[in-house]
């Protein structure tokens, strides 16, 4: 796998780290300090800028319930500058597909948008081992 | 709004007007080339390589339930050569919350990724005009 691929699964090992922490601090530390990011939570519409994601992920992770969560079957997708994971979440409520854009920043991977939402039940039933990580 | 921005934004048109025109050539030749392309269909697990992909584009698009489509407040972000879109899919079930990620190949912005997901309908209710696109 390029050197390249692993870092960019750390960087997104690092965000549910952050999340299953509820680490607020730990997860505005991993978003690009540039204004343009983006986020898409589970049913929500689209949130645009820095302020208005870190906003919806301190009221996230600090409020009574933020859920528990895990990362599994996490796909690179690298170019030079830009990546992004494709990979499933799961939780107590179900599973869901989740897609991770991270840019260069200061010579990190650092995350400008998240994007998540519901899995059919079924369709994961008859899934087993992880597909291959290396795709790019 | 710069001049790369506007094209990011016609190939994201462009994967609209095959989507509502139920063209599954138009959508071929608009994603890239490469294997190394990813699909979230709403509900589904995470599609990998192009075969699949394309797989599924025709399966959605040649059968008799071929959604009607369009697409409002697309937002580009973009790098040298890899660029995302934050758009809002309107079908007649509902809306959905779109990310397109585009690269770059043989000088054209050609997709390589797409996650679509519902968005609660009340979360769409009080929203007005379009957000601004130029967000990079």
């Amino acid at each position: 796998m390029p050197h390249d691929d692993l870092d960019v699964l750390a960087a997104n090992a690092a965000f549910y780290r952050a999340f299953a922490d509820h680490d607020a601090d730990a997860m505005e530390a991993l978003w690009a300090q540039r204004d343009a990011v983006a986020c898409i939570h589970p049913g929500w519409q689209a949130l645009h800028g820095r302020d208005e994601v870190m906003a919806s992920w301190r009221s996230i992770l600090d409020g009574p319930d933020a859920p528990e969560i895990s990362c599994s079957h996490a796909a690179v997708y690298a170019s030079d500058d830009v990546a992004f994971v494709v990979c499933v979440e799961k939780l107590q409520g179900g599973m869901l597909a989740a897609t991770n854009v991270f840019m260069r920043e200061a010579g990190e991977w650092r995350m400008v948008h998240h994007h998540a939402g519901p899995i059919a039940r079924a369709a994961m039933e008859d899934d087993g081992d992880d597909p291959p990580t290396m795709l790019n």
